[in-house]
């Protein structure tokens, strides 16, 4: 019997309680072990709650208790939810999460205190929801030298584009609607203004290459410059605005990574990404291409994430698993605006000086039937250091980059 | 320092070998062990290639040397490979294949011969090429109950179907170009008859359910009924047609699987698996549906699959890997043809008599423009079962399920 504690009773935390104990078939088979919530832990009143025995507010409970060998962060942040990891950590005990935040802050340092301990800091759950992603990443593409990893990891805002995309909603309405359908939090920035992928985009970077890629190390745009005209514009090239982070091992072995939206093929496989799912792409050297697909966020995707990680960890006692990156710094990361694409730009000019600045452009729209009366085109490959200033010289409302 | 011996000098084999070579840093780094091919096994005669030295041909040598204590097995077949997977079992080395033909028709019986010599039967690269699907269902889903897995299983049946429905070539033609591109091997009757797929949803199947799911139960239907007709009907439907291995849990526990062409959706995401890639869906009780995409053949993508499972072995030589499943028998298999779904009909006959036996149709072509003069609509749900006959009583030409 493996005891466990839960720090958090939020979405994730009570959603973890629930598959231990739905499938509780399952996973004792899978784990060759049963579970067994000890404490739950939270600062809100659970009275009445059918688990009220198990509900505690001080952490040194757990701390000092030996019968706890797992614990479960699902308090999110980085206060609380970084003392208690470290010091569930120097108590001798696995941890496994879903926060995003710590993990892309301070996971070096935590997957180092593990290491030492010799435990382990699991985190699934982190990048994509429910998808299967960190593990595949250490252990199914061990054999492979990663070149490059990007995706749509944050559901929200697909789920605003989409529904722009399909019914022509504006960015503010879909947010709205997002709010409603409990797909978007009352404050929303974190989804729509990118910080949330980059998070994540800093984890499966870290993890991919083997450094700690930080979040301030990564430039990030969100969604909110994405308008309507863009989406049409993208239509009529046959394109659709899927917003991505993406990591790109250079030439020179330093690592590019950014959040941006993309005009991605409508007959690749991101474009039929819809709603609040994500998908991830990665590309190694002997594998080429895979991508990974599901839910990337909600109560029962998520924390089966986690409840995996929780398996692993009673199947893992004594020898860790490998998962794993060192310290970063300047030293590991390239400047993103470095790396070139196609760019698709909306723009209130003639295409004759778009095309005196930027060489070669393929017209989409002259401006004559839209209702921002701009011009849209897509340039040839160029880098951002490159086209900046050409851009706001010519007045660029949009530029975004093609996927190649 | 872990060595290893590689029986079958092929296609995966050889790769194997170029693997281990090209990405030596980073497989040591993530499996904490350098690696060294020590003997490589085949029938042919190698001499003047640059790994002479270590070639041999009898197997005793192997069996018979301590120091081997991986043995990968790219033999294929259920001959040579069967008997010299369970003697290097037997002799305490952990094995890992990419024979998917094994592992479908002995794969309980190696599972638990591992298990009783506490050694590792792997075998990542038997589904889906290089695509990470084994080790994802066993354990990034180990916290889900899982209610049904399907996918595209052979990528030589699907560049055929490509090819048909983008370029409007022949299966026939198409077949051929497969064949010059090296798709498609002289006889492709094992890809395009459907028993390749057959294979892989056993495996799929058996782990998933955990009870073993032979191939001969499971009714398999090739791509060879595919006609550019139904190709031109599915589009104007707004579907591709795509050759589908599937595996559902019935109410009462059984597993239905079954190999068949599909009618899918354009705007899901199986439609743009395109060429020889793969996709494998797996719909969890608490994750929902997930997927997993990329190339499903190919020397490096499945090599990589290997090694990866190499490096799994090197760091569970003392806790071995929990990938297992039972014997099976009647027991365990549904009849797939009680599970009811829409279907695409293509047939020589009236609107009139098609909705006098099948009930409400919705009509595709009328047959008028149609070269076959066949008018092809799609049914209300209904079981194969319960359909068979009527279908018969049509002179249905074509019949195809249409995924939910």
């Amino acid at each position: 019997m493996v005891k466990i504690a839960i720090m958090g009773f939020g979405t994730v935390g009570s959603g973890v309680a629930e598959v231990l104990e739905t499938n509780a078939e399952r996973i004792q088979k899978n784990a060759a072990t049963p579970f067994d919530v000890k404490y739950i832990m939270d600062i809100r009143d659970f009275s009445g709650h059918r688990y009220e025995d198990k509900f505690i507010k001080d952490f040194s409970i757990i701390e000092n208790d030996p019968e706890v060998s797992v614990v479960v962060e699902t308090i999110g942040g980085t206060g609380l939810a970084y003392d208690f990891t470290k010091r569930a950590l120097l108590a001798g005990k696995s941890v496994v999460t879903s926060n995003k935040e710590l993990v892309a802050t301070h996971g070096s340092e935590l997957l180092a205190l593990a290491k030492e301990k010799n435990l382990n800091y699991l985190f699934e759950a982190s990048v994509g929801g429910g998808i299967p992603i960190i593990r595949p990443i250490s252990q199914c593409l061990a054999a492979n030298e990663i070149d490059e990893i990007y995706g749509i990891l944050n559901g929200t805002s697909n789920y605003v584009l989409t529904q722009m995309i399909q019914n022509g909603l504006t960015l503010d309405t879909a947010v709205k609607q997002a709010q409603e359908k409990g797909y978007a939090e009352a404050d929303p920035t974190a989804d729509i203004g990118g910080s949330d992928a980059c998070r994540k985009i800093c984890i499966l970077s870290s993890l991919s290459f083997g450094r700690h890629i930080y979040p301030q190390q990564v430039p990030t745009e969100g969604i909110t410059c994405v308008t309507l005209e863009d989406v049409n514009n993208a239509r009529n090239k046959g394109y659709k605005i899927k917003h991505l982070g993406r990591a790109v091992r250079m030439a020179d072995g330093k690592i590019a990574s950014y959040v941006s939206p993309h005009l991605v093929r409508c007959d690749g496989l991101l474009a039929n990404v819809e709603g609040v799912y994500n998908a991830i792409v990665v590309r190694g050297n002997a594998i080429g291409d895979v991508m990974f697909y599901g839910p990337g966020a909600g109560k029962l995707p998520t924390a089966s994430a986690v409840v995996a990680d929780i398996i692993d960890c009673a199947k893992h006692f004594t020898a860790r698993k490998h998962i794993d990156w060192k310290e970063g710094g300047d030293f590991i990361a390239a400047d993103p605006d470095e790396l070139e694409s196609c760019w698709y730009v909306r723009a209130a000019v003639t295409a004759a000086k778009a095309q005196e600045l930027l060489g070669e452009i393929q017209i989409i729209t002259s401006g004559e039937d839209t209702s921002d009366g701009c011009i849209a085109f897509t340039t040839a490959k160029m880098s951002l250091n490159k086209a900046r200033a050409k851009f706001e010289a010519l007045n660029t409302a949009s530029a975004f980059r093609l996927l190649d």
